[in-house]
């Protein structure tokens, strides 16, 4: 999994009707200093996670495993919202 | 999922027969705003999208739930068409 | 998907029993305009393509969703050869 | 499979609930000398990894085959802890 | 799937249970000419290949496809010893 920060909404009417309901949310890949990355990602919400929220992305056949998204034909899951993260080891 | 923009058709007469009938659609990959990135992807279409239209891709397994593509080889599919993205995070 | 072209073949006497009988080409991506790209791929053939074809390349579990191809330990499979691509869109 | 030190703790309390009582541990990519590389998963653990423990990762579906993981969305998984490895080849 | 060569053993007491008895070999990526890539991947071993081996990797839910692997948390398997590659197309 990957962090990522929550920064939009994707607005579709013409869709899979599977998606019906779902919440697809644009997320930006940041590193777990909080620091944006490059890519980002549309990925359906499990978690009412809201705008700027900082996310655990899941991904791949992994992403259907939750209640909201099962035998949808998405890749991309929001499956927790991050309350703080433990550093406890440094790496030259 | 990533978003793209619809620019081409594939032909193809000899192909794995689950193929038949289904539209191939080249799709060059494009970031939030708009702005064309370098890859491409070849998509089989599950919501009659056309030539321009900006997109949503999923991949993998994921790719074959809709009707269009179950049981087929394919691992990339356009699930739906883009009407709107609200950005309400800025990152710096 | 992607676009590869055929550039070989690979010998392999010693393999896992389910590969037996299927052909292995080297392929090497290319873009839409044909020009070779920095990857290679070693895929099964599901299409009778040849030496030089033109071909698409699915992935992952995907891969395995043909009948030359299912059940067996492979992730890349070509499952078409392309006649053409009618590109009607520009990108800047 | 890549190796990867675990560098961290993740505390989530509003998490898809498949996720409770699974430890997320932040893990940083090594390679094969120890090296600490670019790229960072969040992974669960499923072989009582610590803190600094030079592990495994495995990815994708293949994640969920623990026993600890299995039907969970989760996409990396912490399947071993390195004692040592033996290079026996060198590559110019 | 990929070439790689196999450079050597990882050595791990702690373990999923699912891994005893299974070679975990250390394969660094390399292309098609034998020349060595940046990438390595810990995989494990289905078809009896040895240190210094020529072989082929495959990935994700698919390398779960052999005897050796399935129903293990692995993704990736050596599936073949190459014996040759036979070049037949040139790209500019």
């Amino acid at each position: 999994m990957i962090f990522a920060k929550v920064i939009g909404t994707i607005v579709s009417s013409q869709k899979d009707e599977s998606l019906n309901g779902k919440k697809l949310l644009l997320c930006k890949e940041v590193d777990y200093k909080g620091n944006p990355l490059k890519s980002y990602h549309i990925a359906v919400d499990a978690v009412q996670a809201g705008e700027g929220s900082f996310v655990l992305l899941s991904f791949g056949s992994s992403a259907r495993m939750t209640e909201a998204t099962k035998n949808a034909p998405i890749d991309a899951v929001i499956i927790a919202i991050i309350d703080d993260i433990q550093i406890t080891q440094t790496l030259k």
